[in-house]
């Protein structure tokens, strides 16, 4: 089925609409109760802000409001079919500049809304005066009589909503209200549980004051909790003839062995590296050198020949039918594929021919080539989204929907930072339309506000500078940055290593080192990855000081033993078996760094509806690190001054018991504790 | 005339139009430059950002754009009658984060509106190219023959706009783009003034991407720039009667004196406390006892009783005549009055009896009075803006109308966060369209959101946080806050104390104390403003601790000799020539503090346009302090290492000469200096 699909038109071709200013509206502002920087919004509104299926989300504002009398406020929230829940919204510390906040959990995908209302609340009013003048013996006939009017009425709406016991209770609390009575007997009246909840749910609220309607796109939890292996498939089963000095490549089908092995470590998303034919011209030998011959494979990333181009697979790989049985394969092991998306050509590219308008022809007649001057990529054509936008937008819309036809929902895009953030805005609005479980991860290593913007338009994850975090302050302030102020547009994916980076914490090869950035990686955030060779504690590089790896994977073949030993296999298996078992790991908004003296050991816990996970992890791969470990007892969701509490060590099994100071020592054979919280008061 | 005016409806009753979801339209966020968080804009443009006449304002947003090709950003600033103004926006510092700025200064006023435009730059692209390719030896010709095309293109440009000398200039330059010259030659070339400068005007841009546009509300410059003295008309001239123990009031008339002497001190705006009937029900006597004698005066924000309400006078101060001819003394000398507006009415209002429905009535019959509970405010009944909205909203703006009719043109507003901040974004709203010369000062000494959303819907001036800020670190912290991050929609009136605030700083009475925050007050804000009395080293407590004067002048009649030794007068005139001398202290956006290593020695600088004014002060009225100052020679308009900087001493006159780091000495008897930047290198 190979011409049918590299040429097929599936779907109709869509009609531009990108315009330059398009508009939608919102809001006055400010409104009878003021409410004022909501969040989580993105741009005024214009993106919706991110939550996956099941995640717990705050939604927080400002709410004030004139004078002495009580305010309130309520999220509704609004699912994709139109059901509106109200949402009480509490208020925040320090209460003197009016933050109120509510979770909420949204248990659908799709495009969901919430707006905040601020309310006038006549029982908080009332409350707080008979707090302040009960005791004081002040008007004491008159609290009365509001009291029993204002818990009448409530009455009256609970019978009509069909709650006669919630009633009753009004009622009868009403009589309780008795001027002769003493005031304290009053105040606890006035105090009473079941009367607070009764009146919480059916007391009255006025000058209801809503905001706009803002978004809030669910997606399929993957978007936020998955892990990835990365390997290149025709390094899989690739063989060499030394008579012939030749490779063989590896294949899709014989990729499948490496499938099963990345679902038995619990990994849950295969990313690939581009699968089309390689370009010829400028092709880049070993060690990215210019001197490569027909040999040598090329780099995927050099994509297009006259073979095909972005909807052609390399012709060494397989054909369509192995391609889908690998994403079948990969399915039976509940594991999704990912592909690269890289957005440029060879030279060699069927585009060039005939569609030279999509590339940049220069008054010298040549074709732009890729360059950070003086440097020059000639190998690579970049992409002129401009000259022909129509064109160029379908075209990508097409191959994207091609691959997505053939099981491909997740897309690994390469460096989206060099196209234009308002192409990427149209495909992601085109494909939350007709396909919101397709997922896009930016590979994006640029300045922030072009970060940020590609998470605001809709990328679902995006690579992260964890890579070259390494000191406990940098990965405390960075991962504080993208869990509570980045939370709602940028969803960071921790991959360990790629084929690009080959970070100097690892280039020693210490299997400590690897040891520890696995645990951060797959503890500090909910999405994390890492590329195939980093279990064999893969780090050699090319040149120090440098990241490229030594005998690159992106220039030749590469077929490894992964049962050699020493390995990781296991403690990756472990990893994510634990993230599976732990909602906690699952998210990373509700994560708190705890309090060690010694700069090499980190400590941080995550909760999430009740389970909790506490990590403590050292940072030098080479000593032993000792330290105490003060527990801020309240982020693990126990009483703030418990002085006790039971773990499970969920790397031994063992059940230890801790107080608030607690003493560490972490060797490099063992520079972690993962430890799930039992108990504790 | 007094029976007409009161009742007079000059204006036709406006329609109510406050709604609690008007909506409006704003643009869909990030285009093909994407051009993100720009300020000054105030709740997403839905209120219009603050500026006055001649004011520098600062406009900035994030630009940025995909890949490697030069982004470049303009302002574009269209007037109120439409006339569409572009200012180019500089890069600041770090780029990393993509900031870009221009300062613009709006030249009238009116409802001016701005919007900022990305563009692709390929005079910076092929300039950046050239500079790294030329000295490379790469690429010479292809740089070259992009070099002339671009400036052959943009010479046709500059033809079509009328400037023969700049094409000239650019097709000679092209000219000279030869690819056999030496690299450096054609940098040269590529680096030319003249060039830039051509290139700057009328190079290309491309995908001009504009974001939506922002209101800017121009005022005029008394919104930021003024110097208010309070003081009571009834104590101006008041002679007491020791025989019959009777005080009789003083009037408008007898009140020109002390305009007059305000006027001779510099102060241009005159604000009087209400002047309005006052009500004798719960009538507060000396000291704010509850034992009033009908020969006490009460308090005049006590507004109303049967010889009428808030917009009447009362009869003691003189007829509607008499109001006129203080308005017209005062505009003889070129100064305003400024009324005070408080929104609540004794028992005795006509409103009570005419409108009920403009007050709470409580469940036993009784209208509300004003409460803290349990504090009780008998002699003030609060109005409910809720009842009736029409009917209230409409009769505030009749009576404000009232007064504007009179001449007054501004307005102090007690108290206003106790009434719906919708309620005056309404009315000032339609004073905008209408009266837009109206301004009005917020007395809110409340929590921050309520402060600042005064300021955002519309409130011209407001009373700050200054009179509680003593300490250097407080200045300082407050002051930056109020410059750099509040200045779009806040502007601080610095009053150095009101009849309710007699600051712990002021109370010993030491004169030094006295200088030192009418220094403070005049050279740090625009606006400030002193309570009669002040000048007279006025500042015994009622009790301490405590703010509310001794025989406070809210409650009884006093009569001053503003001529008894020692006085400020003087020093007050000083201040406010200054003040009208120099550019510099019209605005607060451009000041920058400098190290001073003594805590009690505080030093900052403000510069406009050139005008340049630094101020050292001693913050101890009871020591001579001593320091070290370090100057900012960047901050003070001169090159970063000036090692030389002749002053002005605008205090004695004396020109004197500083370096980087200068040494003071203060005494209470001359706390501070007021240094004018004459030279400097």
């Amino acid at each position: 089925m190979t011409a049918q699909n590299t040429t097929q038109q599936a779907t109709p071709t869509p009609t531009i609409t990108v315009d330059l200013s398009p508009t939608r509206t919102v809001p006055r502002g400010i409104g009878r109760i003021p409410v004022v920087k909501v969040s989580p919004v993105i741009e005024g509104g214009a993106f919706p802000a991110k939550a996956v299926v099941g995640e717990l989300i705050p939604i927080r504002a400002k709410v004030f409001r004139e004078g002495h009398d009580a305010v309130n406020a309520s999220v509704i929230l609004t699912s994709p079919d139109g059901v509106e829940t109200r949402v009480d919204m509490s208020p925040m510390q320090p209460s003197g500049l009016d933050p109120w906040e509510a979770w909420v959990r949204p248990d659908a995908p799709g495009p969901w809304t919430f707006r905040v209302e601020g309310w006038s609340d006549p029982w908080g009013t009332w409350h707080h005066n008979a707090e302040a003048k009960l005791p004081a013996g002040v008007d004491i006939e008159l609290v009365c009589l509001e009291g029993r009017d204002l818990l009448e009425r409530t009455a009256a709406v609970a019978d009509a909503a069909g709650s006669p016991i919630e009633a009753s209770i009004l009622r009868a609390t009403a009589q309780l209200l008795i001027p002769q009575r003493p005031a304290l007997d009053l105040l606890e009246v006035a105090n009473g549980v079941g009367l607070a909840t009764a009146m919480k749910k059916y007391g009255p609220r006025e000058m209801v004051s809503p905001t706009a309607e803002f978004p809030l796109f669910v997606d399929r939890k993957r978007a936020q909790f998955s892990s990835w292996y990365e390997f290149f498939p025709r390094s899989q089963g690739a063989t060499y003839d030394a008579t012939s000095d030749t490779w063989t490549s590896g294949t899709f089908d014989s990729s499948h062995e490496r499938l099963e092995a990345a679902a038995a470590m619990g990994f849950d998303v295969i990313y690939l590296p581009p699968v089309h034919p390689i370009g010829t011209a400028f092709k880049k030998g070993k060690n990215n050198t210019l001197d490569a011959t027909e040999k040598d494979p090329g780099s995927p990333w050099a994509i297009g020949n006259t073979a095909g181009g972005h909807d052609a697979l390399h012709p060494d790989l397989g054909d369509w039918d192995a391609f889908d049985r690998f994403v079948a394969k990969a399915g039976s092991l509940g594991v999704e594929v990912a592909l690269d998306f890289a957005l440029q050509a060879s030279p060699d590219h069927p585009w060039v021919i005939e569609h030279p308008e999509w590339f940049t022809t220069r008054l010298d007649g040549t074709i732009a080539y890729a360059e950070n001057p003086p440097k020059k990529y000639q190998d690579i054509y970049p992409i002129n989204f401009d000259n022909d936008r129509d064109g160029i937008y379908n075209e990508v819309l097409r191959i994207l929907k091609l691959w997505m036809a053939h099981g491909v929902r997740i897309f690994r895009i390469d460096n989206p930072h060099t196209k234009p953030v308002e192409f990427w805005a149209w495909i992601l609005e085109q494909l939350r339309e007709t396909d919101p479980d397709v997922l896009f991860l930016a590979e994006a290593f640029t300045k922030p506000e072009m970060m940020h913007a590609l998470g605001k338009v809709g990328f679902h994850q995006s690579y992260p500078y964890f890579t070259w975090r390494n000191s406990k302050w940098e990965l405390e302030q960075y991962v504080n940055e993208l869990a509570h102020e980045m939370d709602s547009f940028y969803r960071p994916n921790f991959f360990t290593n790629t084929p690009d980076i080959n970070p100097t914490f690892l280039q020693s090869g210490n299997p400590a080192a690897f040891t520890i950035r696995a645990i951060l990686a797959a503890t500090l955030s909910p999405t994390w990855g890492v590329y195939s060779g980093f279990e064999l504690f893969e780090g050699e590089p090319l040149r120090v000081p440098g990241e490229e790896f030594k005998n690159s994977e992106k220039y030749e073949y590469r077929p490894r033993d992964y049962n050699a030993q020493p390995n990781l296999n296991m403690l990756l298996g472990t990893l994510n078996a634990l993230r599976t078992k732990h909602a906690a790991l699952q998210q990373m908004r509700q994560i708190t760094f705890h309090h060690a003296p010694n700069d090499s050991v980190i400590a941080y816990s995550k909760t999430d509806a009740g389970n909790t996970v506490l990590v403590i992890c050292s940072l030098d791969p080479f000593n032993t690190a000792e330290s105490d470990v003060y527990l801020d007892m309240a982020a693990l969701g126990l009483p703030a001054d418990a002085q006790l509490i039971t773990l499970s060590d969920e790397l031994t099994g063992a059940v230890i018991t801790w107080g608030q100071r607690n003493y560490v020592r972490l060797h490099p054979g063992s520079p972690a504790l993962i430890l799930h919280v039992l108990t504790g008061n």
